[in-house]
């Protein structure tokens, strides 16, 4: 911490107000010893703890999301584990290594080499809800805020497996939480050469944000896999497995997979080869994009109005991936215009080697990007006027590019079609419509259409195609 | 080579027929050393010598392609090399570097652990001529036959690289042929970690299936990055500079990139700033697939038919990224019918280490796919009488699809929409209609949508929606 001015170079964290009430909601729930930021939105009830901030709020906390308004996701109960017991907080290495290692958080914060990155985790639900508008998936409905970035603060999961000397047939890493659910631990796998490949820089995080991790983040250990879906990052993590073989755990076959398309919910349920091919499990993120302003239902006044609206949001790639370009379109993706990208992540890249939150920055040599970017495109408002929607796609630095099409699954997963907002001309006013509205809340025009009875996979949103009649039934 | 029952587990190269003649068209060129097989489709005149085999007869080679047939992509003569220099043929590894090396393919192919691996390459124009019927872009017509594959034989890049010591500032690989071009010797670059990664497998090859590389291909010492597209893969190598920013070689910059969509022709040859911006150079494939079977005008009689047509094709993806899903699809997309994929590429990997061709195949540790998989999906000749195209797209680990979409720019690379055979029925017959045919050669659903007016990129192939009246004027 030779400079301040060094430091301010590269976001901090937005001031944080750690919630010290147990909410109402939450005290008759097994979760009732974890207090809770009441802006959080529920997506499954009140209990199990699954939830997305406000869009807006996400994205007006910035690069860093704090970890009140980080989303969560949880399969179960929070585990409880008191303050006192923290520091004996137990992990072990096991199965096909030369040296399994039992050790304690204590331990692995003092003789391992800490490292602080920030990092963009994602839901692999994120944006489920146009899914389940579609048609209903066995998931629950995930808005576009299934999606925060935090600094994390651990060592290298590789710096562990390294010294427990994985044997020749090792392939895999398990791994299994704390949280006990109906079908036994919460648990999955990765593959053991990736976690130690420094480019992916997989680690064991014990804080957030400067901060110990909270209750509903994997308190007091959880695994931070970079690039991939956040059912990988393995909360209240007790047990590092070698294996094989990728993880039996029930939660790595049924959840986190993408079925072809044409394995519809009873097939799926009648077939369990399905589930356990491979090929379909998820692991690396795929290119993603949502606009966070305009937000839904807001009201632009064209009277008087600014000559340009700055249309923003964010986009994040997979697997290390980074997002080269986001287009915006407002003619139904005829013609898309260039946004400016902000890759608040490049200012840890360019700031060198230097400590924050008791571990070492030092992201100068790698050159994977692991989080999400914010972009902003400013379209003259006298254009907007005669447009019927704004339309966003990410591509990655691999030209993979978010389709126009929907790809519907039995799970409802990594939904990354086109983002879209409608817009509504209310007299002298543009109201804007995103897709959907998470959880139960209603409204968005995927909604809307569906009631008209408008297909809503035709290719245009369901929306008659301008001076076409529609489709003869 | 303990068991040949082993060995036949895995393909071996098709019979090939060695090209003994130069041809009558290339006597006047500047490559008339050079003898050729006839067949093979020239995409930019007699010369420089840039082709494809006919799409039958790529697939009909199977997993490997004869190196007669495998396509070329050469910027100007070919180099004369003549037989009896070809074991002093020097490389140099200069720049960022320790101990800078020069040495002599002897002592490469002495001094250096040899390898042999099976890899598919595809130039990053392949496809291009769909797009070339869209709007000219600045390439030439690709057909959907730019890539192949063959078992190459060398070094790893890594093993030649590691004994210069790239010094802390190294960041880049640049390379650089023998081929004296109107902008320079031919040369690129790719990243020094990614050269360092054995996951990623770059070579230095002097064998294309079991022989010396034939003068088109890079006789006597090429480059060989899998996963990336074929401009990084620099034939006749002289040269690798290690540096701390990207090529500045005239084709690194002013080739192989994908400008925005938005930027024109003029725009583009205006802003020198476009071409510099390293976001839009390309370096791993896209996911992409295409249809071999129906060929292009092959007619399949309704009367008396099998049950089932088989329509087979192939598919890659990028990065090392694995195809784990083929989707066919004959009402416009509706619906999505699943393919079986042949990864030949696993028997390699399954048949443990053993020699070939004077290298080791030892792809057991290794989990990244480098080839193209071969996929077939039989479909009930009762469907496909009442359908009117056949459509197909591939997925790869990373959950990336290929769009509906395509994305056009100046150079017009990296097409990858979904591949579509037209239907025209014709009395008892289906005629089966490919989208193009590559260079010149008329013919394909797309000239002759655009002939009759049709917008080819109205998310319908530019043909009328059922049921719906053309878009006003």
């Amino acid at each position: 911490v030779d400079d301040p001015k060094n430091i301010l170079a590269f976001p901090l964290p937005p001031p944080t107000k750690v919630p010290a009430k147990v909410l109402d909601v939450d005290k008759k729930t097994p979760d009732a010893h974890v207090p809770r930021d009441p802006r959080l939105i529920r997506l499954t009830g009140v209990h199990p703890f699954n939830v997305e901030a406000p869009l807006s709020d996400l994205y007006n906390e910035g690069f860093l999301t704090s970890p009140e308004l980080f989303y969560v996701r949880n399969h179960g109960a929070v585990p409880v584990v008191r303050d006192e017991d923290i520091p004996n907080w137990e992990l072990t290495v096991e199965g096909l290594v030369e040296y399994p290692i039992k050790l304690t958080l204590k331990e692995l914060v003092a003789d391992y080499e800490q490292v602080t990155c920030p990092i963009t985790l994602v839901c692999a639900g994120n944006r489920r809800k146009e899914q389940n508008q579609v048609r209903k998936t066995k998931g629950f409905s995930w808005g576009a805020a299934g999606v925060s970035t935090a600094l994390f603060t651990g060592t290298f999961m590789s710096e562990l497996i390294k010294r427990a000397r994985p044997t020749r047939r090792a392939r895999y890493v398990c791994m299994e939480g704390a949280d006990k659910l109906p079908n036994g631990f919460y648990g999955t796998s990765v593959k053991l050469n990736w976690v130690m490949d420094p480019n992916r820089g997989i680690m064991l995080a014990h804080k957030m944000n400067g901060e110990m991790l909270r209750p509903d983040h994997g308190q007091p250990l959880r695994a931070v896999i970079p690039g991939q879906i956040g059912g990988r990052s393995v909360k209240w993590l007790k047990k590092i497995i070698i294996t094989d073989q990728p993880s039996d755990n029930w939660y790595h076959i049924y959840d986190n997979r993408v079925l072809p398309t044409s394995v519809s919910p009873d097939e799926a349920a009648a077939n369990p080869a399905w589930w356990k091919d491979e090929r379909y499990a998820i692991y690396d993120l795929s290119t993603n994009s949502a606009i966070a302003y305009p937000a839904h239902d807001e009201q632009l006044c064209v009277i008087g109005a600014p000559e340009n609206y700055r249309v923003k949001g964010y986009a994040y790639g997979g697997g290390g991936r980074r997002v080269t370009r986001v287009e915006v379109s407002i003619d139904k993706g005829k013609t898309w215009r260039l946004s400016k990208i902000d890759y608040a992540e490049d200012k840890y890249r360019d700031a060198g080697p230097r400590e924050l939150f008791g571990g070492t920055v030092d992201m100068t040599w790698r050159e994977s990007s692991f989080c999400w970017c914010f972009w902003t495109c400013d379209v003259p408002v006298r254009e907007l006027r005669d447009a019927k929607d704004i339309l966003v796609r990410a591509m990655d630095e691999s030209m993979n590019i978010q389709p126009r099409d929907m790809y519907w699954s039995v799970l409802g997963m990594m939904n990354n079609p086109w983002y879209r907002i409608a817009i509504n001309q209310e007299n002298d006013y543009l109201r804007f419509e995103h897709p959907t509205q998470p959880a139960l809340i209603p409204g968005g025009w995927m909604e809307r259409v569906k009631k008209a009875g408008g297909n809503l996979l035709n290719g245009y949103w369901g929306e008659r195609i301008d001076g076409e009649e529609p489709e003869v039934p």
